[in-house]
């Protein structure tokens, strides 16, 4: 590739340049890996100018390539003149890179590496799938089942390692949480490490970044991946208004999502989420918000997922650049009727991010109880959209999960664990409304083959099998269990439904079975079809 | 104007050029009248050549300006060598108007008429106001309550002429219908006028339209506006198969469009709906209707209405030659938190076009009771959304009003209109729910002022009055009148409400009022401010 030797020749001269006394230090750099896990991160740190200010001054990316595939990947200043880029390789074999920089010592270092098979639990990162759905890199379906917790990682170290310790006892899978630190829920722990350098509340150098604060959220979104959970990563809020991080100029907002991108777009399990109730920060116009999105999807070379979510207002999530629609609407998830409804605007994810949180706040958006937050789990899943999770139990030193972390007291993760369980055991493919617009109740699955039905808060005494005509005809046969969404029970009812037409729309069993209920509120069915070997369908699982 | 000047001459050079036969035959055509009503229809009518094929070989069309405002008017060709331009001023005055075209005979023609003030009951095009509602160019507010027929303008004449009757003795204030006629439920009244010159089912020549067909369309929704009915024209649907119309060249598509939009443009009350269940049209893909929706953005002088009809695909309703949201969902009408959703990913008006209809059709979306038909209309009225009605009753000669118009059966278009005199005489700027997504009821109104809370199928004994805490404060007072919505009656109930703050959130009675619901379904409660008279506020209502 001509681009290479040009390179080449640039290098060399670049190292002429440079025997200095950079070239001392260069040496203290650890070498760049030889070999990096597909999906892993490969890095390259170099020493260059710290002198004026590198992060206005300096540009720094590298260039990836496999002979195919040619990435333009962003670098960034580390502080004490360490240079770093990282890339993400997303196929295995070798790669070489080429740097470039406005800076002889930086720019035109060449070198290759090989990327080689992923190691157990590393699938690489999630992508839209099936339209509705996700599915890692490699095809494993993920299915999300996140929760949220603002500030974790702007907490006493303590503390951080307390939250991840939680999430290490629980089943999330995605964390909704925010780079900048809120201003509120801090009195007893006061934020100490900020992403900018300066003397707080206000007194800020917006054009330096503090690589001590990025180093510490980097160490947390790699715990995080190594756990399997992924980041879905607030870049601005509405919560610091003390700060004047909601105040900075245009130019400022660019550099620091550039500067973010770049130091954390190489991590497999980073989702981007532009704004946490966007509409709330009344500093930015819509015009700004869809800047925002363009500048992340230009700059991040893994093009990683991208939302923003709401408070009052949607956003238009039919914009090209938005990868998924993350909303926050507790009534939309009361009801599996309602909560298909978002699915049909944008055909693209729809993640209830925030339908309320479990909790005693006097505030109605965090006063649910676990059987109420459940309940929504279950009615938005069963038609093919997902839900978040968060609680906000007023205690001591504001050790509230929404904001600090720390720890959970709320009944309704373990049910949500179940839920994923019962999901992850399905289509890989996710789950479809069954009869969309014409189910009076929740109701979806993979046509033919497998069905959840959800009863809701209703504690109906029975329910007369039938299923929509799409994809079954007489004489299938089905294997139905019982399922307690609270008191997390599985029952396989006694033998076999077997189909034949009821009318124009349905099939019913042949001896019109109806399946009793018991009158309790919270109730399911999964219904799978049997096999010539008369076991029930089964799928294939995702591997941790 | 040097645009004046100039065609002044070539129209004296025109005028030179076509002293002949065609000179002798245009005398024949009245004179272009003097005045004409602000939004009346201002037309002029020329003779020229009808040798070769007119409606591809000319261009005819005309500039009208009042000296602001200028506005470039397509014609069209309606057979027997008349040429015509329909224009309807927006503002009163005088105006004047010079013609285009590509022959000399029917370009450069100047005159001048003067708009005067509108008659009775011409409130001018309905627009959107206050972004999730309509009103009339003049202010006025227009609230939809409209019905679906089809093909009523393609049934023998003594038909059209039953509709119309029909039409008149309801009140229903739009209509949905289509131009292209449909090749199902006409065995008895097989069509006979055909919008292309040729033999059915499939001999037609796609460039030559057929007046006469047009000449009828325009009778009638001529006779609409008399009857103060909005005309919601389907431009094309899928259900005329065996006449091939959907299978026409984009070439045919686009000059089918433009010829319509000329035709009639220049009628107030007409509304452009690209495509009913336009995703059931497979012969189209969403591109097509990108375009089809600017050709007629570009070619309308009068920037009607324009929305598109889905079947079982929302179409992006966000794109911005989209006015509003005609909507096919009759399980999002079912429920108020259901029906309010779709306002704010548009935030547009949305309408409810087809909620299913009142009917004993086999099929589901035709087999609603008339109570379920104005359950589902005010469902969607309370939180500012709206509905439209059609009926599909089985009776003989297929008389559907659905498809044929003639007469109506149904128990709900009464219901339909107490609605309408009940929402008219509400907030002339429309209702918004009270507390979005928060409200378990149906509730919605001005905030302060005016609530519309309506209870569904349930049959709640009673409800404790309480208001959302935005525009109320302690010690307002306000009058409630019962309303139940299929049995047609208002009743107050005595004494007075008066504000107490209850908690964050709402206000209630002084002494707590509980309101007595009587255990029926469809009960509805009217909850009006008091003004310091002691009666209950009172909004201006349109004039019909």
């Amino acid at each position: 590739m001509s681009v290479f030797k040009s390179s080449r020749r640039s290098g060399i001269l670049a190292l002429l340049l440079s025997l200095s006394f950079a070239a001392v230090l260069r040496a203290a750099l650890p070498e760049p890996p030889q070999a990096v896990e597909q999906w892993g991160i490969f890095e390259l740190a170099l020493q260059g100018p710290s002198e004026g200010n590198p992060f206005l001054e300096v540009d720094f990316s590298a260039e990836f390539t496999n002979g195919t595939v040619t990435v333009r990947v962003p670098g960034f200043y580390d502080g004490d003149g360490v240079y770093r880029v990282r890339f993400m390789p997303e196929t295995k074999g070798e790669w070489r890179y080429v740097t470039r920089a406005n800076r002889w010592g930086l720019t035109g270092k060449l070198g290759t590496f090989v990327a080689t098979a992923p190691q157990a639990g590393n699938h690489g990162p999630v992508r839209v799938h099936n339209t509705y759905h996700f599915a890692y890199a490699d095809g494993t379906s993920y299915k999300p089942f996140g929760t949220t917790s603002y500030s974790w990682v702007h907490r006493p170290v303590a503390m951080q390692e307390q939250t991840l310790q939680t999430l290490a006892a629980h089943r999330f899978n995605k964390i909704r949480m925010a780079v900048l630190p809120q201003d509120h829920g801090t009195k007893y722990h006061p934020t100490t490490l900020f992403p900018f350098v300066g003397t707080p509340p206000t007194e800020w150098d917006f054009t330096r970044f503090n690589p001590e604060f990025f180093q510490n959220l980097e160490l947390r979104v790699g715990q995080l991946r190594e756990l399997g959970i992924e980041c879905d990563l607030i870049l601005f809020h509405p919560y610091g208004k003390k700060w004047n991080f909601e105040t900075m100029s245009a130019e400022t907002d660019e550099r620091y999502l550039r500067y973010v991108v770049a130091r954390l777009a190489a991590y497999r399990n980073i989702w981007w989420s532009l704004g946490n109730e966007y509409d709330f920060l009344r500093t930015k116009t819509e015009a700004d918000w869809d800047r925002f999105f363009q500048i992340v999807q230009q700059a991040d070379p893994h093009n990683h997922l991208r939302s923003i979510h709401n408070g009052f207002d949607l956003y238009n999530n039919n914009h090209p650049w938005v990868t998924h629609a993350s909303i926050q609407n507790g009534a939309a998830a009361e009801d599996a009727g309602r909560a298909q409804l978002y699915r049909d605007v944008w055909r693209k994810p729809v993640v209830y991010d925030e339908v309320k949180y479990e909790g005693d706040c006097i505030r109605r958006w965090g006063n649910l109880s676990a059987p109420e937050l459940v309940h929504r789990f279950w009615s938005c899943v069963v038609v093919g959209t997902y839900a978040s999770h968060s609680e906000y139990f007023e205690v001591p030193e504001d050790l509230v999960w929404l904001g600090q972390g720390v720890r959970l007291l709320g009944q309704s993760p373990a049910r949500i664990a179940f839920l994923r369980q019962i999901l992850e055991e399905g289509p890989a493919e996710g789950v479809e409304p069954s009869d969309k617009w014409q189910e009076p109740i929740g109701m979806g699955g993979k046509s033919g083959e497998y069905y959840l039905v959800y009863f809701g808060r209703e504690a109906p005494a029975e329910w007369a099998f039938q299923l929509f005509k799409k994809g079954v005809g007489e004489g299938m046969r089905f294997q139905v269990d019982l399922i307690d969404a609270w008191e997390m029970t599985i029952t396989p009812l006694p033998g076999e439904f077997v189909l034949k037409r009821k009318d124009n729309y349905h099939f019913v069993d042949v001896n019109e079975r109806t399946i009793a209920l018991g009158g309790k509120p919270y109730q399911a069915l999964r219904i799978r079809r049997l096999g010539t070997d008369g076991t029930p369908i089964k799928f294939e699982l995702p591997t941790e």
